[in-house]
């Protein structure tokens, strides 16, 4: 009971920071999303199929989030758009304050309109910690099992879109997308789906498509 | 620094509670093993080889950690051993209290040797929670990625042998086997490493060797 009014109290601050970054974002113009899996699923290669997309047509900014290390970081440099690393050390996530100090560095690049956080690999605590961002945007791939919605059920509950990813891979194992399909929606009835491999580009004009989409209706 | 302190006294907590797991598990003769990953690495059908390997050489309990639903208990039980299912909600990860909470009912079992303990998926907190057993066995698979150990390096050092697992599908991907091992073995020289499929059944009979002969070193 004590450790989850401190849990609680935390969470609070959270969302409290969260409001302040989600205003000034709203402010500047800049549409985010919070792009949240588990180790592995795939995110940093969607973030980079995206990027490329969307070159030419849209200012882009991406904060990567890891325990350690800037290997994803580097990853995104090489497409030439301002990326910052936070490194959280032993925290399994990434939470409002990080992100708040983050936002300096951002507005220092006044022509970005969109900005993607990549959240440290974590299929279970990005859940409940608010960034301030306008969308969750949960990867799941393939290989790990169509029955991830069903045993990790709040991060489907908090996200708003879904990437089954690694689509490339499925004859080779025995994920059956309509059992994905029917669980994720089981859980949240709202979630956009939308099937992605970087391998094959399958999927990712769909969904570029539809994040250009949702963001001109919040920043236009 | 507040809510380090707080951890740290979680975390002390918890090593004097896994001490008392150890001590007790070690009366009644009992090995455990502690098995982490992230979501859908494969863990449940490795330890479902692992119960195929080890019938009727070796009686065997389980106990599943997750989130919500026994989706993993159910598999477990069809094998004919003794399954507890610990639903953890919101904890990312199982803990020495919880572990504590079901020794009264492994050892209304007493006839076995070995028990393994199937964490929350999770590549980052249960790092930290020593639970009482005797080696933490972490799961990577292979389409996860051969970067993995540098991202996520707690769980890596925390371990004292690691499944790279799914090695079926890494003709499928750009994973190369001598990355991984070398960079898994940067973290942490000492990492026993099997490379393992549930599909083709590659390297389970090392591991289970292994794991037989371990055993035999701490409770003959």
């Amino acid at each position: 009971m004590h450790d989850f009014t401190i849990k609680e109290k935390i969470l609070s601050k959270n969302d409290e920071l969260a409001g302040e970054n989600r205003v000034l974002l709203r402010e500047r113009g800049v549409y985010s999303i919070n792009m949240v899996s588990s180790p592995g699923s795939g995110k940093t290669s969607v973030i980079e199929k995206t990027l490329e997309a969307l070159k030419g047509k849209l200012e882009v900014a991406v904060i990567e989030g890891d325990l350690q290390t800037d290997l994803d970081a580097q990853r995104i440099k090489k497409h030439g758009v301002p990326v910052r690393q936070i490194t959280t050390g032993k925290a399994c996530h990434l939470d409002a304050h990080l992100v708040g100090g983050a936002l300096d560095w951002l507005f220092s690049h006044p022509e970005v309109r969109l900005l993607i956080i990549e959240n440290v690999g974590n299929m279970v605590c990005p859940a409940e910690y608010d960034l301030g961002e306008d969308a969750k945007v949960l990867v799941m791939s393939a290989p790990e099992g169509d029955d991830k919605p069903l045993k990790y059920p709040a991060i489907f509950h908090a996200s708003d879109v879904l990437l089954i990813n690694k689509t490339d891979l499925i004859p080779h194992t025995d994920f059956s997308m309509a059992r994905a399909r029917k669980n994720a929606l089981a859980i949240n009835p709202g979630l956009k789906i939308f099937e992605t491999s970087c391998v094959t580009g399958e999927g990712i004009d769909a969904w570029v498509n539809y994040l250009t989409g949702e963001m001109m209706t919040v920043v236009p």
